[in-house]
């Protein structure tokens, strides 16, 4: 029996190449493994591109918005800021200037977009507020006011009509200026053309734009937020394109079968492990009546199998996302690449082990896998020093510099 | 008697896990210590994010009175100048600008900006100074110049009847081109409505302004020196805000109060080590006759105490200043700023003291203690070489690099 | 005989200043090496800056027809395109913009341009395509249309009337703006009037140029590829400038039979190794009855001499190609400067080889030899980290950074 | 006898604290040198801030005459030209505003610069002269052309009538655009005024203006070369300031003689050294019949002392130039910092010998010693390949990267 044990034992602790020297058995799941990485790699590459596609769709209008909308826009924002406006004709011009521009949207813009509509096909209309501060009473001597409560006033209108608000509530835009700020946001909708040509269903898309104008010092800066939300098309009909969904859903169900194989069988290996340490253990006590010590019980649980299970459920799960994001069920697409992309980082740093099988290279990891301590032991002294500077340094300089 | 010295000593030498252990001595010190850290890091937040509203709008406002005033104005300054002038066109055309936009203050700035005043409600005047170099006799061979001590010769003015000045004085304008420079002083006074919105008392700046217009080359450079000078708002009355600084002030009291305690526990330490060091040092004298060896003695003396009370008494002066801010008494938030950091970055580098309680960061510390005056003496040797090679190359590449 | 082979085995493993010393061997073959580094390099560098003239003349011709037919164009490119357009009016500007630029082409450009013409003396015409999304029925409810396959028509026409067009063709402009793109294809000649002042015959340059005006989203962008085609000047006749080429080609010939004669010694060079090694190899075995182990072995096959034949030959084909290139017989300077660069590459690496010859730097050089396979694997391992790394970065954070 | 000569040769390898304790010998060498360093880094700064001067003030002519004499140039030159024309209309243009400019320049800068007069007093010319290739028989097949050798023809006019060339020499102006280049060549006289306010006598400056226009591509290059030579002023009284150069003029005689007394006392010495070598290795001779080894005659000789003796002649040498520049006999600021910049760099390498005393420092510098011919080498052997890859990348890439 003692035998068996110790046989049993070496074997375990083999390499897939003297396992199959020793007993003639293929390396299915190293086989497994490498076919894993060869297909989740391609997959993640299908996603990134169809992702690539999406989000330039989604970054070329917002540039296209804020050329359209934002007068004397340079092309390139500052800071946090798009336009800055110092005097305030500039910034009555910047008003009117977006008011004119979404009034004749339809002639203007050369991308397929348009006015949003609600339910029933009524245009959606624009909003304007303003906020500011009212004046109490007005005391002779001037620099003594009363500032109170900020205040809110809103207007909104059709679309369409956009450019005549600005005779019809003349009142409105007379602007005391402790304003604080003034905010007109609508809504506009799109389609993605570009996902035709690759051959799938067209994603549309529903602006929110924000035109925020805050005023606190001397400079008046220009904010224009755009929020792309992406939804399933209702009402367009494509013809005359072909669609070859089908083939990345079977390569994806292909992928998803991939991963449960290779999770059930590194389930398979730990409890094989476990059941071995059990034995080993019960051994050790009968005959030596002591206890296995923890470093050697840590020997048995391999971490690489652990790896390869949390890879694969990731790899899983973002799958199911990306076929549901195929099948225009869903739309966040970063939730899904976060699956993905973590689940394929852990597959190559997987293949490390698989490295550690060459003697040479063996030497090599044991040695890093010595020196990590020390290294993250010398980062945590840096860090309490660097967290210190770091809050001194903003503190004194922050303000001043960048 | 000799029994009770070792256990002393002993005691003395033990991290506060030991002492806890050992007597049961709850470490009240490395408490107050922790609780420290965290009030003094959560003040320095507190008042950093304050601190940046103020150099915000200072920025802020410069940015827009550049925009404002200087004609051609691209955004951002080179090297030292903010616009150059290069004909005598664009020199006249820059200067009566300056005079035209401050005529017409009122009408152009988006923000809560105005003339200054004196004490009797008077609008302070524009100062428009220039020097020059006299003409001696013009000989009638063209090149022989007599070049006078330089003049300097001045006028002020209302703002209100600025553009007035271009006709009525002409003469002072018909500028000969051996000028050296000249200059345009006038005073604004603005009000910060951003602190209104975290409801405190809103500060009232008073900005300097220096256009200065040196002309050494063909080559004129166009400066404009801002200078905010923050001060409580006298005649404002703000409705509708509450003010929250009571808490805030009730906050800095416990952090000096705890800083106190902190400062007081340390004293209380280094006076025990000196009197167990005396108790010592007779010790060794009386029964083997000898001097403790000074690196023994300095043994006793803990560095980390003295870097506690530094740090202390800092944050402590901090403090009375931070709240003095907050009453509107002061305005100097930098050197308040200097004194709160410094002291964070000490709490958070004598963190490391407590690192060095267990064994393994403790091997790292004493090597980097012993590490460091190599270290320093390299840098010292590399230093000079340094220095000749800086002397060297700013006097020989200097000039055309940068 | 025993005492014969030991004294070769000897001689083999000398350096040539030993060989001097033992046999008065004048060493040949280190002369011919030192004079085919200095003849390799200067070749290199005559074709270097021959290659810079030709290199800098088509790219400054892509910027001067960029300048020309790109309106609003800002000298530089932004990412992959040109310049980007917003709005409808923009678009049909920059359209007309290129056909009226191109058919006053002669007396715009400052450089010597003109229309391309056929075998025939023809000019070759203008073509100008459009691809587009055709409508199917356009219901009455705005957001359902049926998007059939893309359509693609183009028109031709003579440069000189280009500006007609747009009358003539006015359905054609009349563009439905679910455009995929549009094209515009024509033909330029140039002729390199600098090779003329280095007294070399002038190239003749083919211009395809291509403006591509893909509308994907609200931003369209403008591409403008230029394709430059250098052959040989058919109709040119250069007088009063003296061609020497023919030094060039005398010298390129000596460089050719410098390399064959190092090619041939260090051939010769190995074939006596070899023999030596199988003299060695017997006599062991005669003697030891031994085999000569594998390391021994290697030891004879120098790499330098390798490495020396293989930059032989690589200086060879390019000198060739060199040659074809001055007589205009061929046109394609990267694939000679590629053979060219490379053995330049490889004979300075192999000065390394003498360097060895040092006792100090021998040392060195075994070092760096022991130390590269460590490094490699080390690599290796981070290779595998860096490229899950990579594909995890490329999906989660790519689309939105760079 | 040998007790003497022993005496001696530990006096001379004591550091200058040692051969105080042991013949009370006053360290006079070492306070020269330290007073040296002084004095030599003072000279240095005082000579850098006049230089600085200078420089600024032909930078920022440079840049005031690029700004008046170029169209549309932008404030930073491109590469190496400072604007490209694309255009034949903008080349006229550009050609006649250049003339335009100068005709009227009194008008225009800000600055005091006027066109420049011979020695009678007379305005010199603007010289134009182009360059291009002749046409032989222009035959009818429009693609066949003879180009004939360049031509050059010239003219040459008066400033102030420069704008009536263009309808004078309209032939001339009627360019065939098989032009190689264009060039325009003036001269205009200045005075630094900068240096009247730093109490010293002003520089005149002569600038030679060349607006060269080559034409190789489609691309027309616009190079202004500007050449800058200060001379001291001719015909001007500057009255009304002092004259402090006197005091510099003092401080430089007093930096020379603390050289040669530093140079004198090295050289003092190394001549006792060299006796004391002799001496010793007579007696090492006499008495052991054997001679003083390499190594050991090495020691004798002390390389800090050659340090030092170079960088005196060099201060001197420097110092004698700085005065004839103060006295406006020379005008070569460049000859003169190099010089002082070197001499400085020497001095403050020289501190190092004097940290080597310190017991701990000399462990440092004789480490780094030992390991500089180590780190030497290893640099050469990278060199070669860093050779071989610059060559190759050069041809390769060069002409299409930078």
């Amino acid at each position: 029996k003692e035998e068996h044990l110790r046989d049993d034992l070496k074997y375990y602790f083999m390499s897939p190449c003297e396992k199959y020297r020793a007993r003639r058995h293929v390396p299915w799941k190293m086989g497994v493994q490498i076919l894993k990485i060869i297909m989740v790699t391609s997959q993640l590459i299908i996603f990134g591109l169809n992702n690539q596609l999406v989000v330039s769709y989604k970054e070329e209008n917002t540039m296209a918005l804020k050329n359209l909308f934002l007068k004397d826009y340079k092309g390139v924002d500052e800071d946090d800021y798009s336009v800055a406006v110092y005097t305030k004709r500039d910034f009555y011009d910047s008003l009117f200037y977006v008011m004119n521009q979404y009034s004749q949207l339809d002639q203007l813009s050369v991308g397929p977009i348009s006015y949003a509509e609600d339910e029933n096909g009524k245009l959606l209309p624009l909003i304007m507020c303003k906020k500011y501060y009212k004046r109490g009473s007005v005391e002779p001597s001037e620099e003594a006011y009363n500032i109170d409560a900020q205040l809110e006033t809103c207007m909104s209108h059709d679309p369409k009509t956009a450019n005549l608000w600005r005779t019809e509530n003349s009142s409105f835009f007379d602007l005391d200026f402790y304003l604080v700020d003034i905010k007109i946001t609508f809504q506009l909708s799109g389609i993605n053309l570009q996902t035709v040509r690759s051959r799938e269903l067209p994603d549309c898309y529903a602006f929110f734009i924000t035109f925020d104008n805050q005023c606190h010092s001397g400079k008046m800066k220009i904010f224009l937020d755009i929020e792309a939300q992406s939804s399933a098309c209702r009402d367009w009909k494509i013809s005359g394109t072909q669609k070859n969904t089908h083939y990345l859903l079977v390569f994806d169900g292909f992928v998803i079968l991939m991963c449960l194989t290779s999770a059930v069988l590194c389930t398979r290996s730990i409890i094989l492990a476990v059941r071995l340490l059990q034995r080993f253990s019960r051994f050790f006590h009968e005959n030596f009546n002591r206890k296995v010590c923890e470093d050697d019980q840590r020997e048995f649980l391999n971490g690489w199998y652990l790896l390869v299970i949390v890879s694969d459920l990731l790899a899983i799960i973002g799958s199911i996302l990306k076929m549901e994001i195929q099948a225009k069920n869903l739309t966040n697409y970063d939730v899904c690449s976060i699956f993905l992309g973590t689940s394929t980082l852990l597959v190559w740093v997987g293949v490390i082990r698989y490295l550690g099988y060459f003697q040479k290279y063996n030497v090599l990891i044991l040695t890093m896998k010595a020196a990590f301590p020390k290294v993250l032991r010398f980062c945590c002294c840096a860090g309490m020093i660097y967290l210190g500077y770091t809050f001194c340094g903003w503190i004194v300089l922050g303000p001043y510099h960048e």
